[in-house]
């Protein structure tokens, strides 16, 4: 019989092994899981990009015939159901694995609790309850798509000393070190989207690509512009054949450029129009709703400001370089149009460190 | 005879001592002083709120016969020149002390090498150079005064994620927590001033004292107002006669409004007008011509950028909390005025931690 230390040692395994795969698999969780006997780890798995095959399958394929009474640690409750693969329970309950640990149940509705179900009525022991924060923590997106509907948002703002992400005449490279730029290329890594708004994509020509890191599977672009009044001939247009282009636009958009994206190889979501923007909330479920978990958000000021307002940022991470740019540079964040401070939102520090010649803060919205 | 370890741990001894009477002994230096024989430490000493008695005396007072003999380690050159106090140089020498372990010379042309010259003379060996770095930092702002004739200045700027001090409407309390406004009266109390800008005066009718810490001695309190159109009815005002205040003005200043704060009790400094503002430099320079070694800044905007324009920031405190004001807000620095980005100021990271539920940094002007 395995300890709790023991238990919480393969289950963080296991969770690890899950986080690898995150930004890669939606619109499934990314999992891990590892088959343990006598202590002997046999099998390791994690969801595969694009989401499938799980990662139970792949584990208990490397353990072969040494599953049989051994215990999965699965970073997620398995599966249940018939969807484009066979149930994960079926495999394990076929494997004959005496034990799954898990640290908390699916809320994708069509598992939600019936995976562990399964699993006891099989005469499996199924213990649940460690790592849970970790594990909410790493399956956040999924869990907010299968509940809101909606990705989990990072907003990311690198600025100046005092907040300016460029000089009035729009000089902005560089304002952080190559150290700052790249953890950015890693966080787009790690999301399975990047998303900036249209002034961005007007001023600063991006690729929004992860780059020098050797990805096979590359986030997909986003750009919330409600008129579509985008320069075809940019790098986004350029390669959305390769890499995918999405973009967010108001109903009222002009057909004809509507057609020439989707002629470039873009991908149009209409969203509702509210005061004269796009609503952000109608972007983000229409991205939840395209199978987005996990987004990271890049400015500029005014979808920032819009995001914020519409208290949809879930993480904050700011990036601070120590060079003051003063107050005719481009501010990080456009106006919120708050009274009293009272109303500002406010965010609770996850995490700080030095980066480079660079300071790295990041802030979670206080869980409600 | 001691090692270098030994002399090492006895050097940060005295200037962890002379730390202690920063801020309270300008315009001499804040200089520790430990007399030690056979490794007992047998007297330390302080240089006292307002610069007399020096160090030196007052451990060699504590030592009494034992200082025959013993090692006297200093943080900085002892003086060799009647000033109002007779020079320490003759105080080791009558008290017998065989050796002088200091970090480095004073940079006073009263001193500069004068005092370890009179101990040779006398007989008693000097050892310096061990923790030069740890001494250039303490004595910073003396060093700065009589080399440049101007005070240390640190830049500290409290503001939002996205670089505010308040909303549009003037809302800034609280930004940063408890933890932040506490270190904030620390390290007023660690400076010889605290410095503001007239508008900052205006808006905030600051008290600018050192509060809930036991203080004695207040910092002065220094505002920097052309016109000197600042409120009578004001905090400062009120407590001109407890409290220093010191009020920078141009020479243009209305001869009716100094009367008036020289009745409050305030101090007038007439500075340079260049370019319809108050010169910078000769702003710090009048504040060193009257003994200031270590002014804080607490802004505001126009000041601070003032300031780093003419490359007078020595040091930058940032304080970041998680809370979002938006582009209306009140930027923590004015305009400088840049057109690239390669002419803006550019600090070095120095340290970077957590301070309650914000995030301190403190940045360096690199060094020539």
């Amino acid at each position: 019989m395995a300890t709790e230390a023991e238990d919480r040692r393969f289950l963080r395994l296991a969770l690890s092994l899950g986080r690898r795969g995150m930004g890669q698999t939606w619109p499934n969780p990314a999992v891990g899981c590892v088959i343990v006997k006598d202590g002997r780890v046999l099998g390791r798995g994690t969801t595969a990009p694009g989401g499938r095959p799980h990662a139970e399958p792949q584990a208990l394929a490397q353990a072969g015939e040494g599953a049989r009474g051994a215990t999965a640690y699965v970073s997620l409750e398995p599966c249940a159901h018939h969807g484009q693969t066979p149930p994960c329970t079926d495999a394990l309950i076929a494997a004959g694995v005496a034990r799954v640990v898990a640290p908390l149940a699916d809320t994708d509705a069509r598992v939600a609790g019936q995976g562990f179900a399964a699993l006891r009525e099989a005469g499996i022991e199924v213990s649940t309850g460690l790592c849970v924060d970790e594990a909410e923590e790493d399956h956040a997106g999924f869990f907010m798509r299968t509940e809101l509907g909606r990705p989990f948002v990072t907003l990311k703002l690198a600025s100046s000393f005092d907040g300016r992400i460029a000089t009035a005449t729009g000089d902005s490279q560089w304002i952080t070190g190559p150290q700052a730029r790249r953890l950015v290329h890693m966080m787009r890594h790690r999301h399975d989207a990047v998303m900036v708004g249209a002034g961005t994509a007007r001023a600063d020509d991006p690729s929004l690509t992860v780059r020098d890191m050797g990805v096979e599977r590359q986030p997909v672009r986003v750009v919330i512009s409600r008129r579509l009044d985008l320069p075809l001939m940019s790098n986004l247009a350029r390669t959305a054949k390769e890499v995918p282009v999405w973009l967010c636009h108001g109903s009222d958009a002009d057909p004809a450029l509507r057609e020439a994206w989707e002629g470039v190889g873009a991908r149009l979501l209409s969203c509702d129009v509210s005061g004269g923007q796009l609503d952000p909330l109608s972007v983000l479920q229409a991205l939840g709703n395209e199978g987005l978990t996990r987004v990271f958000c890049e400015g500029g000021g005014a979808l920032a400001a819009a995001l914020l307002n519409a208290d949809l940022v879930d993480r904050l991470v700011g990036m601070t370089a120590g060079v003051t740019i003063g107050a005719e540079g481009l501010p990080s964040l456009g106006a919120l149009g708050l009274a009293r401070l009272a109303e500002a939102p406010r965010f609770t520090l996850r995490e700080s460190r030095v980066l480079g010649g660079d300071v790295l803060h990041v802030w979670d919205r206080p869980r409600a």
